[in-house]
C-alpha cells in the first residue's frame, strides 16, 4: 500500500440528508477533499417559480485548492444536476463512467456551459491513486445503466459511499450488481459505510425488473389497439423493456419527446440500450400501420411524459392524439406531489376513451427495500454506518434496520446537512458546521432569490396586487394627476367599479390629510396602505398587496 | 299510493361528478325540483388564494319556484358547505336528520348568515309526502352519525341516492346500516339507483372501524409517554376512538382546535358522542398528570390538524410542544394533495424525538370498496344505475362492478356534471345540458374571481411583477417626472441596481422615441413592455408581469 497514514477522516453532507435530491457529499481525509456527486432537486411548491435546487457550494469555494475532484456514482438529475453551476465556480476533474460522463456532457451543452472540463473517464475496475488516499468503484444494480458506488481507501479503512442501488437478482449482466466486489471491500475493512435511504420503509425486497418487463410485454400482446406508454428518459431500463416487450408483439415503436432524444442516443451510442434498428419508425409514419401494429413511448423529465399523455388526451398534443381503443401505460411513479396531476390525467384518459395500466407492476423504484439495504450492510460490514440520500424519517428507518443487524448507536451517525461528521476514539459524531442549504435557481439567476422574493411571490399569489400612482406637486404637494389604481389577480375590474371609485376617494383623502407642513412620505405611504387595507378586507375579505407610488414634479 | 302517475324524471348533477367533492344532485319529477346535498369542495392547487369551490346554481336560481327542498344526506362539507351561498339566493326548506342540521345551523352562524332559513328535522322512518312523489330515507353507515340514504319513491319506481356509505358489519348501533330497509326498498322497485363511487377501485371490504379501535386502544397501551393523536373533528366516529382508547388506558383527554369544539359540542349535546366526563381535561392541566397519564386530541378541518402538528413539532403551537417520548397517532388520511405536507410534517415529529404512527390501521376512510358497492346494488337491484361522487376512473370502475353484477351498458349512464339525463323508452341517456361549473370563492367574492384573476395570480407567482411609473408633461409628451421602477417577486432590488438601471435607460429611450407628433397611448406602453421584456429575459431567463402606467401633468 502506497497511501500514508491517515490521521483526520471528516465526512460533510451539502445535500442529501433531510431530502430526496441534490445528493452531495465530501469526503476530507487529511485535508483532501473528495466531491461525491453534485445532484439538484426540483422546487417544493411553495417555492413559486423556482426552476431547480442545488447545493449550497460556499464550502467548496473557500476550499477550492483542496479539492481532488467530482466523483459521479450515476448519470441522473439528483446526482449529476448541479455541476453546470458547480464547475463554473470550481475547476476539478469530473469523474465518472461513459455513460455518466456523456449525459454530464449533454447537460452542460444544454446549459450552454463552453468551458473547457477536465472529465476522466473510469469503469468499474479502475483505481485512482490519490496521496491520502486510493479511490476505486463497484458496480451497483439502479435503473440506468453504468451506476457504480465509490470507495475511498484510507489506512483507517474505506469509506464506501453507495449511490442508488438495489439488488435484482434477476437484473440482465448490464445492469448487475458486482456482489463480489463489494465483499471483497468488506473483507478488507470499511470504516464507514455511507448507503442510500430511499427504500428504508419498504419492507421486503423491490419486485424485480423482470416482473416489470413481462407485465409490459403482457400488456403489448393484450391490447388490440396502440399501445402508448409513458416513462421517464431516464429510466433506461423501462425503456428497454418497451423495446423488447414491442419487438417481442411485432410492433413499430415511435418515440416522442425532446429530452428522451439526447439520452437515448447517448445510451445507444454507447450500447447500454439495445433495439433492433428496423422497429423504430418516425411519428408521422404511425398512420401508415395498423393500430395493433404500433407502439408510441413517450418520455421526459421530471413532469414531462405525463404532460404530455394530457395534451394527447385533450387532443392538443402536435404528434399524437388519443382515440377510443389505446391502451396507455404509465410506466412512471408520480413525482414529488404530482398525484393530483397524475389522477387528473388518468381521468382525461379514460375520457378519451383509452384503457389505462397504472398498477405497480408496470413501474418499480430504482431503490431498494429493507432486505437489500440490509444486504449492503452485512457485505460491506462497516465499523460505523452514515445513512444518507432520504428524508429524515427514512434515514432514522435505515438507522433502525442497522440496529437490528447489531449496530450499536455509538456505531451509527444521522447528520444532517453541513455537519461535519468525525470518526475519533472510536465515536462517530458531528463536531462542527460547514454552510449547506438550498441555492435556489430561476431563469438564469443563481442564489438570487431569497425569502423575500418568495414571500413576495406568495403575498402575489394568494390576492394579487393594487398599485396606487399619485403625483404631487413638488412645493405644496397638491394632487396634480391621479390617484390612479391598476389591480392585478386581485378582483375583475370592470365589476368592480364602485370598489376602484372607493378607493381613489380613499387615498385622495389620504394624501390630503398628509399634505401639510409636516408632509413625510413613509407616513403618507403607510396611511394609503394602512386606509386601503382595512376598506378592501371589509369589502371583499381579501388583503392584496397595496403598493403606493408617489411622483414629485 | 297518493302520487300521481309520473311522467317526466330528469336526474341533473350539479356537482360530484368527476370530482371528489361539491356534491349537489336534482331529481326532477314532473317538474317538481328535489335537490340532494349542497356540498363544497376545497381548491385544486392551480385556483390560488380561492378559498372553497361550490357549485354553479344558475340552474336552480332560473327554476327557484319549483324547488321542494334541499335533502342532506349527512353532515360533511363536501355535502352541506355550499348552503351559506344557495340560502342567500334560494328560499326553500332543508331536510336532514339532528345531527345534519345542527351542524348546518352552526355553519349558518360561523357564516354569519343570520335569514331565517326553514329546517325540517326528518328520521330515518320519516316518510314526506309531495304532489309528484313520496320522500323517504334509509340510515347508512358512515363515518359520522345521522347519515340516510335518500329515496324519492315515484309512480314509475323509486330514485336512490346513497350519499356516503360503507357496510362495517362490527359498527356499533349508531352507526349500523339499515339493511332491511335497504332491501325492502329494493323489493318495492327501484328505476335508478345513484350511488356514490369514492371507493370503487378498492378491492374487497374497507377495514372495520373496529380494528381501528382496537389498534389506538393498543397505541395506547404501548405508549411509555403522552398520547398526541390527531383526526378531522368531521369524523365522530375517530373521535369517539380516541375517547374509548383512553379511558380504557386510564388517560385523560385535552381536546386542542377550534373547529372540534362545534361538531364536538353538538354531537355530544344529541349523543351521539358517547365519553365519560371525568376524563376530559384543559390543556392547561397537561402538566398535572404524568405523561402516561395523558392523550391529547388535535382535531380540525382540512389541513389543520397536520398544521397543528407541524407548530407542535417546530415548538411554535401556543398550547402543546412535542416532546422526546411523545406518540403521535396519525389518524388522518392526507387531504388532496397534501401528501408532501404530511411527510414534511412526519420528518419533523421524528426530529422532534417523537415516535410517530401512521400506518393504515389507524385510519380507515367512510367510503365501502367494491364489494360493499356491489352490495348497495344487489341490494336496491335497480333498473337503472348511475355511478355518482367519483372522479371520472372512480365513476368508471363502479360502472365495470355493474356490469360484473349483469347490467348492461344500456342500463348504466356515467352522467357529466349539467347533463340532464332521462329515462325514456327503455333506455337512460343525457338528452340536453344546463350550466354547471365551479363558483370560485374568495374571501366575501362569490364567483368574481373569473379565469383572468387566476391567471394574474399565476403569472405574479411565477416570477413577479415589474411596475414602471413615468409622468409626461401634457403637451410635448416630454419625461418630467420618474421612470420609476420598482419590483416585487422578480429579483431581491438591492442586488441588481445594475438591471434597474439599464430598465430605466430602456424605458426612456422608448418613451422619446414615441414622443413626437403621432403620439398613442397603447403603443408606447406595447414599446416600453417589448423591449423590457427582451432585455429582462435575456439577462435573467425571466418573464415577469410588466405594468407599464403612464400619467399626463
Amino acid at each position: 500500500m502506497s497511501i500514508a497514514k491517515n490521521e483526520n477522516i471528516k465526512i460533510i453532507s451539502l445535500g442529501g440528508q433531510g431530502e430526496l435530491g441534490k445528493n452531495m457529499y465530501v469526503v476530507d481525509v487529511d485535508g483532501d477533499l473528495f466531491v461525491l456527486d453534485a445532484g439538484l432537486m426540483f422546487p417544493e411548491e411553495e417555492m413559486l417559480g423556482i426552476d431547480i435546487v442545488i447545493p449550497d457550494i460556499t464550502y467548496l469555494k473557500d476550499n477550492k485548492q483542496s479539492i481532488k475532484g467530482i466523483f459521479l456514482s450515476h448519470g441522473h438529475e439528483d446526482h449529476i444536476g448541479a455541476l453546470t453551476y458547480i464547475l463554473k465556480n470550481i475547476k476539478t476533474t469530473v469523474y465518472g463512467t461513459d455513460l455518466t460522463i456523456e449525459l454530464v456532457k449533454a447537460k452542460l451543452r444544454e446549459d450552454e456551459f463552453t468551458d473547457k472540463v477536465d472529465f476522466y473517464k473510469i469503469e468499474s475496475h479502475t483505481v485512482l491513486q490519490f496521496e491520502s488516499a486510493e479511490v476505486s468503484f463497484f458496480k451497483t444494480n439502479h435503473s440506468i445503466p453504468g451506476s457504480v458506488g465509490i470507495c475511498l481507501h484510507t489506512s483507517q479503512g474505506s469509506i464506501v459511499y453507495t449511490g442508488d442501488f438495489k439488488f435484482d437478482q434477476a437484473a440482465t449482466e448490464l445492469y448487475q450488481a458486482d456482489i463480489g466486489k463489494m465483499a471483497a471491500i468488506g473483507e478488507r475493512g470499511v470504516l464507514c459505510l455511507l448507503s442510500e435511504s430511499t427504500g428504508a420503509e419498504k419492507p421486503g425486497y423491490t419486485t424485480s425488473e423482470a416482473v416489470v418487463s413481462r407485465e409490459i410485454s403482457n400488456v403489448f400482446h393484450g391490447a388490440s389497439g396502440r399501445v402508448i406508454v409513458a416513462c421517464f428518459a431516464s429510466n433506461i431500463n423501462h425503456i428497454q423493456h418497451v423495446f423488447n416487450a414491442a419487438y417481442e408483439n411485432n410492433r413499430k415503436v415511435a418515440v416522442v419527446g425532446k429530452r428522451l432524444k439526447t439520452v437515448y442516443d447517448i445510451a445507444l451510442k454507447l450500447g447500454y440500450l439495445r433495439i433492433h434498428d428496423e422497429i423504430l419508425i418516425q411519428a408521422s409514419e404511425i398512420e401508415k400501420y395498423h393500430a395493433d401494429e404500433v407502439a408510441i413511448l413517450v418520455t421526459g423529465g421530471q413532469g414531462e411524459p405525463i404532460a404530455a399523455l394530457q395534451k394527447m388526451a385533450k387532443k392538443g398534443h402536435k404528434q399524437i392524439n388519443i382515440v377510443k381503443g389505446d391502451t396507455v401505460i404509465i410506466a412512471a411513479s408520480p413525482v414529488r406531489g404530482g398525484e393530483l396531476t397524475l389522477y387528473k390525467t388518468v381521468d382525461l384518459l379514460f375520457r378519451a376513451g383509452a384503457h389505462v395500466v397504472t398498477n405497480r407492476t408496470v413501474f418499480v423504484p430504482g431503490h431498494g427495500s429493507q432486505e437489500e439495504l440490509k444486504m449492503m450492510i452485512n457485505l460491506m460490514k462497516p465499523k460505523y454506518f452514515m445513512p444518507i440520500h432520504g428524508e429524515y424519517r427514512m434515514l432514522k428507518a435505515h438507522a433502525k434496520l442497522a440496529v437490528q443487524q447489531g449496530f450499536s448507536n455509538d456505531q451509527i451517525c444521522i447528520a444532517d446537512k453541513g455537519e461535519v461528521v468525525e470518526i475519533k476514539a472510536s465515536k462517530i459524531r458531528p463536531t462542527s458546521k460547514v454552510p449547506a442549504g438550498n441555492t435556489l435557481i430561476d431563469g438564469s439567476g443563481v442564489g438570487d432569490v431569497g425569502n423575500i422574493v418568495l414571500r413576495d411571490r406568495r403575498l402575489l399569489s394568494q390576492d394579487g396586487i393594487l398599485i396606487v400612482v399619485v403625483t404631487l406637486h413638488k412645493s405644496d404637494k397638491s394632487i396634480v394627476a391621479g390617484p390612479e389604481i391598476i389591480s392585478r389577480g386581485f378582483v375583475y375590474v370592470r365589476e368592480s367599479e364602485r370598489l376602484m371609485e372607493d378607493s381613489v376617494t380613499i387615498v385622495k383623502e389620504a394624501v390630503q390629510k398628509n399634505s401639510g407642513a409636516d408632509f413625510d412620505w413613509s407616513t403618507i405611504k403607510q396611511d394609503i396602505r394602512d386606509s386601503l387595507n382595512s376598506y378592501l378586507y371589509e369589502k371583499t375579505k381579501r388583503r392584496p398587496m397595496i403598493l403606493p407610488i408617489i411622483m414629485e414634479v
